[in-house]
């Protein structure tokens, strides 16, 4: 299935956790398409997490970086410089954490200072990334930037709790960026809003499964799965989406163009 | 012009801090159509600005309130419920303020924990002021809660550095907790996209003015002005938009439909 | 309940049939407001219709109008002209018909002359009938026009059919003729999308019921009724909301911002 | 540049003029890609365009078809299942015409016969064949459907005229035979939304020269061009966008995020 799509890229992939992780999809069909990359999590994940196997079957390598830390992210672009032995071609934002839903707290009882840490994680950790690369001439002219996203940033999901905020906020700095880093370097920055899907992540929702079913029904193709959202990143990383920015893209069966299907109301 | 289509309600509004403040405009026209109203501000703004005129005025009571305090908001409800001797019946949420603005930081070199500040003042003090409001059981059954917004939220301006974040954040809230106000009390949760206005905040704005004259040839209708906004508030908290909720309204003279219009080019 | 928002104001209403339609409403709120009002509908709708009562009711004049003959639309408007002494403040679009759906076509086997008649009926009309209003200058600087529209035109509701296309296509007419209108005499244009509504039109599409219960489990809310609908025309008729222009206005207790609501999988 | 993305598959493009015209560029670039491709036009078209040239190019077979004539659609897709020996794979629909635009009516004054003839050919067209294609079974499962539309869709461009209403019907029409499409057979159906682009059609429109600058100024890429848009069709008809459906792509340079850029003012 490979077309030589990403031959000679080099990319930086953060958030690959474990194989059922989207970016541990999007890492291995990179490679499979050519690109060479860096992996990084965060030390806490790189603990918990099975990036290793992943580092030894791509021969990529894992340089672990606190996406909240701008220190870190400084040390892990220079490092990709030095690997890539020059600035890189894409990068992939796949994080995303609420610790406000980890504690099981209801989106009517928050604890703030949790959602500004939240917040800092799933989102601002995307300006905070592209900020450092600007300054580092850290990515080449025309490369591409993507964060993946979801529904929740424009409709209600109520179990989604604060993370929807997230989502809207990683949203905006992709448009806002994007015409700094399009109008500076041509640099594209797009998120893509992926359907529910099966991650370690996702499934610690409560009521995840419930509502898989229920997005799997209403669209019309079912719900997308990683595999097809790997495939989507390596469009959106190839040379053939050159211009395609600022937008947020929906890679989810048709589901957020359904307003009723009646397959959901068992008809 | 009035019509008492506030006759008999009570109403919170935040952020008047001189006569050109929006706030300061609706919450005339909301007393002129019949609201009692509680004014409330952040202390060092009480103590800049000219809302003690407005409170004598209107016959007002000033609350001050820091809306990044759960305290602070949590006694100005309490507060409220004593003058009005009950519940609400609307509020309006009128604050935004940058940190990075203000500073001079351009947007691909910010100061992270300034945003979080930008963000907590302008932004998730609406989720802290309904979080309060719905605990305290502060608003009454069908009440209607406001926040004015700007559709850099939806489009990038530059200039708006990250007061785009913000009012994404800001219209996030009001969806989500629109859900839960909404479902628990028919209480709906909305907020107003308005034209820029010469407030003393936006005037401040690097390039606000031709950006302001650019809106208005931009805009069939040319650019809302404060005083019309406060009437399209007015409405928004009667009871003849009781099934209105969860939704971003743009108050803008057509400003965010036009694509091109001839007028900007000199045509 | 009368606030005499309309005072003064003169208005048209197309599409009164009877009791259950949304225009009769409108035209009966519109009167209780201060209005005075033309009513109009096609001459087989006249027929089968009880207009003449609201007629009585309202002491508005009944001129008919196919809202698909410019020569009608002429003579229409013109009458309106001598009957109010002037142009007109106002007018309300509220006119809807598919022949595939009333002839049971699939939407993938639809008659194309059909859906052609359907377009011109459901939505060139609102086109027609701005060109003559702006052609005899027969509404005032500053006035209001409005037509109601229907989330299907932003998503797939399947048993909608080809009136999806018909709503997409009114409210581009909206947006389009709102800036000429606009740009050329202050006049605003707008579209409200209102939730499903128990008409004799709505109630005989197929599905209707149970697709009324979706929507109604779906919205926060509850579906907005015709009456609230009324309320939310007479708002939009008024000044007080003179700088809406070219916008599409949800009117559905929440429906539209919406993703899931557990209440729909009766959790 | 090829790398085989559409090896294997069979594509049907409607509209290649001449060597300007978008869909000659994705004809070309499909084949490229390893497509084998039946082409295809109104017969007025054929006979003023150098279609021939791309037919001999491409080794691809012409077959006449007027887009609005059921029968002549009927004959396209049977003789192309006959050359293919079996179903296509992916299909473009790119036809556009507006009657009052080419005789030089304004918006405010347009004929209605007219107007809806330019449905006809620009919008109902995609319908019809769509309807043609599912009745015959000519397109295989998983298979790739694709419109080529513009953002007057969504916003006013006051010289695009009524080809804003046609575009805006041919998306909806995207999204609803998206859902048909998708749940009976797993065929997608989507919009491009594409930069002006200097094709022989786009740049016979009134101030097109001006209006291209202003656009190419607005979008921090600058527009996209037709052999960029080509390359954003090959992605859409291949394998690896196989869960994007019922969506409008917006394929130009970051113009539809942007609200206001300094570089249209001269700042």
């Amino acid at each position: 299935m490979a077309n030589n799509l990403l031959q000679g890229k080099k990319g930086i992939i953060f958030g690959a956790l474990d194989e059922k992780s989207i970016a541990w999809k999007v890492a291995e069909r990179c490679a499979e398409e050519g690109a060479q990359l860096v992996l990084t999590n965060a030390p806490v994940a790189l603990r918990f997490g099975q990036i290793n196997e992943l580092s030894a079957k791509l021969n990529a390598e894992v340089v672990p970086a606190d996406a909240t830390s701008m220190e870190d992210l400084e040390n892990l672009f220079r490092r990709s410089m030095e690997i890539f032995d020059g600035p890189c071609d894409f990068v992939l934002h796949s994080i995303g954490m609420s610790l406000n839903v980890r504690k099981g707290k209801e989106y009517t009882d928050l604890n703030h200072e949790w959602m500004l840490k939240s917040f800092d994680i799933s989102s601002i950790s995307f300006h905070r990334m592209m900020q450092v690369m600007m300054k580092l001439d850290a990515i080449r002219e025309g490369g591409s930037v993507l964060a993946l996203s979801y529904i929740a940033a424009q409709r209600v999901f109520p179990d989604y709790n604060e993370m929807a905020e997230s989502k809207a906020l990683l949203e905006s700095f992709a448009r806002s960026f994007g015409y700094h880093f399009g109008t500076k370097k041509k640099v594209r920055v797009n998120t893509i809003s992926q359907s529910p899907t099966k991650t370690t992540a996702g499934t610690g929702v409560k009521g995840f499964m419930e509502f898989f079913d229920y997005a799997d029904k209403m669209s019309p193709l079912g719900n997308a799965s990683s595999e097809a959202c790997a495939d989507y990143c390596v469009v959106m990383f190839s040379d053939l989406t050159r211009m395609v920015t600022m937008q947020n893209l929906y890679h989810d069966g048709g589901f957020s163009t359904m307003g009723m299907n009646p397959a959901v109301l068992g008809l």
